[in-house]
Formats: C-alpha cells, sequence, structure tokens
C-alpha cells in the first residue's frame, strides 16, 4: 500500500488563476497520519503511487470516489465537493518535507489550523516562495495580475469588488473556526496559526502562521511567525513578540504559562512561566537587567537574554532611576472567568 | 398601563440559529423612557403583561400592529419589518434589571450606540454569558457551531462566505452610525460604543462596548470598557487605556477634557481636564511620580493612582534621569479644526 | 488647444448620493501630463474649454468618444466604461491649484497611489473639506445621510449591508494595487497612499494619504500622512511616525534608506539613512538626548530636534540610567530576502 504511511492527506476545493494554476485550496477535513483504509479508495482512484502530490480530479474520479460505498471518507464532505462543479483536488503527503507546490502548502496551513499539529511541528521551509501573492477579495481569490481587470470590470457591471487583503496568506477563519475561540478581527489571524481552545483574540491581537495559543488565553497584543503562547497566559493591548522574520533576532521566542505582558510592553526573550512584564517595557535580549532579591537589593546586572526562559519573574523600569530591574513574581495572574468561560 | 413606566423598548429583526433561537437583533429605532401611548398599540397586540421580555411576533400581530391607525409608532419602521418576512421581535424592559436574553443584551447595547443612555447608565451584568458566539459573515450572522457546514456549502456553491469577526459583539456600524463621527476601520467599534458627535476614530482606534467619548475627539487608541473621553481630547496613535476587564486593577479609567494622551503611550489611572501624558510613557496607579513645581524642583514623590483626576499635570518621563515626573500642563491643546468641522 | 498643457487626465466611474452629487470616483487609468493628442479627441466631444473640471459625460458624448477610431486612449477603459450604464465622469486639471470638487481630489488621491506623483507632489489643500462623509459599504458608497434607511431597507430585504467604514477616505486597495506589494489588511491604507515597489505592509503597519514608500519596505508600523519612508527601512510593529495633522507638531517627518525603527518605537523628528531606533523608545523633538562617542563618552547633550534628518545614528535608553542616547549606528540593516523576493 502506498498510502501505508502517509503524513497527510486531504481533499479540497481550490482557485485557480485563468491560466489554471492552483492559487489556494480549501479542505474542509485535513487528516494527519489517515489510516491506510481512509486513504486507499482515493488512492486508487486517481491512480496514486507514492510521493507528495496535489493531484486535480476529474469528474470520472469523483464519480467512482462516490459511488465507492465501501469507501469511509467522510460522505457529507465528497458529497458538497462533488456537487460543487468546482475544482476539486487530493493532497497526499508521503513525507513532511519541504513543500513544492500551493496545496501542499495549503495542507500544512489547515493542519496547523486544525490542531492536528503544533506550530514547528511541519516544515514550511520556503512557503512565501511557492505561494502566490493574492488579491482576497468578496468574489474570491484573485492574483494581483488579474486584479485590475477585474476591478474595471466589476465596477462597470455595478458590482463592488472589495480587496480585503493582498498577501500570500489568507486569514484563517475562512478557512477554520476551530472550536472554543473568538476573534474579534479575523483579518489579524493567518491560516496556519494554531489558535488553542479557551483563547480570545480581541481587535488589536494578531497572530501569524506557524504560531500561536496552546490554551485559554487573553491576546491583546501581536504573536510573531514561530511564537508560541503557553496557557492561561495574558498579551496586553499592543504588546510586542518578536520574531524571527524580520527585524528581530534569531532567538525564537515562547511565553509560558500563566505570563501577562502588559499593554504596548515587548519581548525579545522567551517567557517562562509565572513572568510578567510591566505595561510599556520592552525587554529584547541585550536590554541590561538589575536582578534583585526579595528585599529589593541588587544582586547582579545581567543581560536579559541570560533569564530567557526562567520562570516567576516580574521585569519592570524602575520609575525613579530608569533602571529595568527584575525580580520574582509573587502575584498570580488570574484571567477573567466571565471574559472566558463562554468561547 | 403596564407600559406607563417602561425603561425601554423598541421593534426589531431578529436573526435566529437552526434551532430557532434568536442570536442577535437589530432594532432600528430604539426607544429610553418611551411615552406609554406610544408603545401601548403594541403592547396590547402581543399581550404583553410586564416585565422585560423579547416577544416573536405572529404574522397576525404584525398586521394587527400595522392597522392600528391609531398607532404613533414609526411607520417607516413598522412598514419595513411588516414586509420583510423575517423574525420580528419586540423588546420590552420595565426596568433596567439583569439582562437574561440576547433580545435585551442587544437592546442595551443598542442604547448607548444610539447616545440614548451613556457608558454605565444600563445594566449589562453577565451581558458575556447571554450572548452567543457568533461568526459575523457577508451572509449574516451564524453561530459558530454551525458555521463548518455554511463555510463547506458555500464553498461548494460558488459563493465566498467571508467570516469577518468571531465574536459575543458585533461592530456597532452595521446597526447605527450615529451623527457627526467617522470611523476609519468599523471592525475597531463594537455595538455598545458611546461615540460622541464630532468624534473620529483613525485606523488604529478602537472603543470598546460602554466606553466611548462624549463630544469631538480624535481616537486613534484604544478605549477599554467602561473607559469614557472627555471632549476636545486626542487619544494618539496606539495609546493604551486599561480596562477592568482583563489585566487591568479594578479602578475605572476616565479622561477628562481637552486632555492629549501620546501615541503608544499609556495610562492606568484616570485623567482630569487638560492633561497630558508624553508619548511612549505608560503611567500605571503603581508608577511612583516626582511631582514637580513651577520651577521644576522636586516637591514630592508619590504614586500615579494619588494623582487620579486631578486636571492641568504634564506626565513625563525625565530623558536623562528616566524618573517619571509630572508638573502643570500649561500647553493648551487644539484639535485640528480641519480635520474635525466636516464630520 | 486647451488640453496642450494639462496637468491631468483621467475618465472615470461615479457614485452620486441620491440628488446626483458625485460622492466618489474610480478612475482606473489616470494620466499625469497627458500627451495633447491623448485627451483631444474627449475634450472636443465634452467641450472642455480649460481649467480644472470634473465633467458629467451624457450618453451621446460616450458614443461620440467610442466611435472616434482616431481617438488613442485606452480603448479597453472606454469600452468598459462605456458599457456601465453607471455615471461616467472625464476629469480635467489644467493646473495643480486647490482642489474644489470631489472629482478633482480623487483624481489626485490616484495620481499618488497609481505613483505618478510622489507625496507632497500634488495640492491637496482643503481635501477634507471637499470630501463626503461616506460609509463604505459591500453595497457600494454611501453617504452618511442616508445610510440608515439603506440599512433598514437591506435588513427587511434579508441582506446584509455591511458598513466597512466611515471615512472621506476609501481603502486603496479598492482603487488600486500598484505592482509589488502586499498589504495584510487592506482597511489600514487610504487611498492616496504612494506605497513603493517591493513593499509588504503587514497587518498593523497603517499608511496615510500623501505618505507612502519609495520602495522595498517592511511596514509594521503607521506612517502618518505627509511622511515618506526611503528605500530597504524597516518599521516595526506598531512603531509610530509623528504626523502634522493632529498631536504632532509641525515639522514633516520622513525617514530615510535602511533605517530600522523597533517594535512600539516613535520618532517625532526625521531620520537620515542607516539610522536606528531601538524597540520600544519615543524620541520626539524636544528629547534631551546624550550623545555619545564611539567609546560610549558623553560629548554633548542635545535635544533630538538638532539631529532631524542626520544619518547613521543609533538612539536608545540605557536600560541602567533611563538617560535616552544616541551613538554611531555600525549595525547594518538587511530586510529578509526570502519575505521581499516575492512580491
Amino acid at each position: 500500500m502506498t498510502t501505508n504511511a502517509l503524513h497527510s492527506f486531504a481533499l479540497g476545493l481550490a482557485t485557480t488563476d485563468s491560466a489554471e494554476n492552483i492559487i489556494e485550496v480549501y479542505y474542509p477535513k485535513p487528516m494527519l497520519n489517515p489510516a491506510p483504509e481512509l486513504v486507499a479508495g482515493i488512492a486508487a482512484a486517481v491512480g496514486y503511487k507514492g510521493g507528495n502530490q496535489c493531484v486535480k480530479l476529474t469528474e470520472k474520479q469523483l464519480e467512482q470516489i462516490e459511488a465507492d460505498a465501501a469507501n469511509p471518507f467522510d460522505q457529507s464532505v465528497t458529497a458538497a465537493i462533488r456537487s460543487s462543479g468546482r475544482r476539486v483536488v487530493a493532497t497526499f503527503l508521503a513525507t513532511d518535507s519541504v513543500p513544492s507546490s500551493v496545496g501542499e502548502v495549503y495542507l500544512k496551513l489547515h493542519l496547523l489550523s486544525h490542531r492536528l499539529c503544533r506550530p514547528h511541528a511541519v516544515n514550511l521551509q520556503g512557503a512565501f516562495g511557492v505561494l502566490r501573492n493574492i488579491a482576497w477579495t468578496n468574489e474570491g481569490a484573485i492574483v494581483v495580475e488579474e486584479l485590475a481587470a477585474r476591478q474595471l470590470q466589476a465596477r462597470a457591471e455595478g458590482r463592488t469588488l472589495d480587496v480585503m487583503s493582498v498577501d500570500k496568506f489568507p486569514k484563517m477563519c475562512n478557512y477554520v473556526v476551530p472550536n472554543g475561540i473568538r476573534i474579534a478581527d479575523t483579518a489579524r489571524v493567518r491560516l496556519g496559526a494554531y489558535v488553542g481552545e479557551g483563547t480570545t483574540v480581541m481587535h488589536e491581537g494578531f497572530i501569524n502562521f506557524n504560531a500561536g495559543t496552546e490554551g485559554t488565553a487573553m491576546i491583546e497584543g501581536r504573536i510573531s511567525a514561530g511564537v508560541v503562547i503557553g496557557t492561561g497566559s495574558d498579551l496586553g493591548g499592543g504588546c510586542s513578540t518578536m520574531g524571527t522574520l524580520s527585524g528581530g533576532g534569531t532567538a525564537i521566542i515562547s511565553v509560558g504559562k500563566d505570563c501577562l505582558i502588559g499593554a504596548n510592553a515587548g519581548i525579545g526573550i522567551a517567557l517562562g512561566d509565572r513572568c510578567v512584564v510591566e505595561a510599556g517595557l520592552y525587554v529584547t535580549g541585550g536590554t541590561k537587567v538589575s536582578l534583585l532579591d526579595n528585599e529589593g537589593e541588587l544582586v547582579e546586572l545581567i543581560k536579559a537574554r541570560e533569564l530567557s526562559g526562567k520562570s516567576d519573574l516580574l521585569f519592570r523600569r524602575n520609575s525613579q532611576t530608569g533602571a529595568v530591574e527584575c525580580k520574582s513574581n509573587k502575584t498570580r495572574i488570574a484571567l477573567n472567568e466571565d471574559l472566558h468561560s463562554h468561547n
């Protein structure tokens, strides 16, 4: 069986450009490590012989898949897809190697946002180069090269063609809204974000792809690509976590459980559990920090990156001396129950 | 007359989930303390006997209301609603008690955004628990539990189902745009915001429910739930006002008249009139502040919360000593006339 | 020839209010300094006699323009416009004087966003007073005075009238997306922005009208009206550039080439080339700065505005003394190639 050890599989509906190149794919039920018997019927129908492939299905192949009474694949999906009259694709990933097609990248982004893979668990190397630059509109995805003509046509025909985003990555919520979350402004969470159950992303929050939250969290700040936030943590309004894609350094940032990063604050280091960064304070790796003992006496002057990942720390800027200080955090952070119990 | 002393009343158009539960209501003309004669005809038609109720109207009741020539209720509203073939509700609030239904919460949010009630003037206790988590889409409100099926169906039928927000609160401007305002990105102002005449909310501005501005204001920062900004004040880009729902303390923040909070600054204390917080400075209640006299001499070292609500103060961080200082503000803040005279 | 020396010209499709006043215009191919022969045929057809005019075209004039085989104006535009059955306008600007009509302001905003004029190169004085306050919806532009009735009607008819913005300026991308850019959330870039080829505007980025970037740039912060960012520069998440419209001073801010403004930082002064402002630091004109030599010794204590526009500077706040310091910047800033090579 060539489908014995598949990394992942999904049936999807694709959008193409005018030259029939696939530019985005919606996979309603992506599967990680699917049971071979789930995929065997479809693999046979399309003649899948192994490797990583995104196969366009013919009308006949779709009929064969649907007619296969023994095919245990979700019938609600195949029926809807079958009837769509749209470009249907089957994407088989034998291994988690560097993605080479739009269909592959989209499957991996779906795996993340469906919470089937945690951030960093799939290989997305080179994804920027594989993805096309798309105008995301109320009439669907349009490659930027074809947009101007479509805009003129829509206007001439009296329609409003609303261009919501011009980006390689779409917004997650048009593909999947995992259970138990709220996202006040969906434009700010990319497909490929991992949004843990119990997470609220407020209007000022942001989550990039391959980043996210592990569980209950209040996100009013920005989670850069690659950053993961632990359960029970609170990112205050407009706070920043430094990413590695642009401007930041090479260290991958994470935030542990039950942390609070204050409004307009920021971190260029990882935080352990139960840490607090005072509102308005930006701690980069190179920030020199006065480490204080419980009596407030100076223990040591060290660079913040030496404290990276440590727990129970409180970072603040002394409002009289201007010195950035770090002491043991004894304040327990608890998220507002009322806000979080009704997702 | 049971409608003698109504707190509020409105006719509305409701969206329901597939089980016919009301999930949101649009009230085109909500009324605070309506004159009894305005409501009497409708109350009679639906058999209202008192208390707080959100009543679904039958076809026959609607006919009766419209046929009642003596009914002084706005005929443009009743006619449009009557012809809609949609779920119509009449919501009667005898008292401003804790809301127990979606229709009640929505009426109170409407009262705020129609400027019939100021923030804190209606009881919204427990609103989070009453409201459903909704996907706000270009095809209307959909409860999150029903979204995935709708997304698959829309895609299969070739439509773009755009999920703009997944939240308990919708955006205000899809319900009402009160006169004399601009809101550059409506996704950032929730229904239940009180946006004063003459207010401009720029792209980076944000206003939560039960919060807002009293009049002319330039809002490029975030107004958290419960916070009210006085006339003539300017919230700089990305500035923060600490709320009480999450992360902040228990003190309710307000900002007086003619204040300026600089870009990327923030406050965890209330400001009186004509105060300035320098760009980039976050003043929390616990910030120790050097209070200076007119000659710049230190008068006293105090916690910022002792200055909460006081007028004519300028907060800055001394750029040489790093100390947070407060002195009397002699600079008059005037909003740009050109920007504000054409709302 | 009255069209000898035209400043600019365009054919457009206009939206009107219910009184037939033009409230916005879409110009698919605006022209700066058009060759007289390009415009002569249209000028003759509409009887243009000179000056700055926005002329509504009659059916007969449109026929005449299209029938004119010698007319070298872009036929794809005239054909689409001709067939639209919508309000067509021809806007002739003989000179770049103060705009007096909506059609004129929109032509100038288009010239900027089509990169035909750099920021500050066209006269937009008084534009706020000329433009109407518009609800930008999925059913097109609606003047705010007519919105409430349209909302009631749409709801009654079962449609979702989505109000995306209430503003005088629309978002750029619904008019033009110049080549080689990405804008993750188009709600945050106004028509009239000049977005250089190679620019990525992330979700937290913002560009006002009459402002922009000269070329490759990563914009995760806010570019205020009038501000121009040089090639190769990086504006970190949530950073602020102080504008002159509101709150800021009167100095026009610019940023040179290869600069980095850190996340949540801000500037109230101009930067030359290869400057860095540390994350979280706001430098205003009045900030007192310790100018350091290469050995870190204090050279001079000066106001930041005296350093305005100078190159190779690094601004930081000493994390132990709280003093704002400036020293020579020896770190080369290079944008992430992978992110920028695929626009």
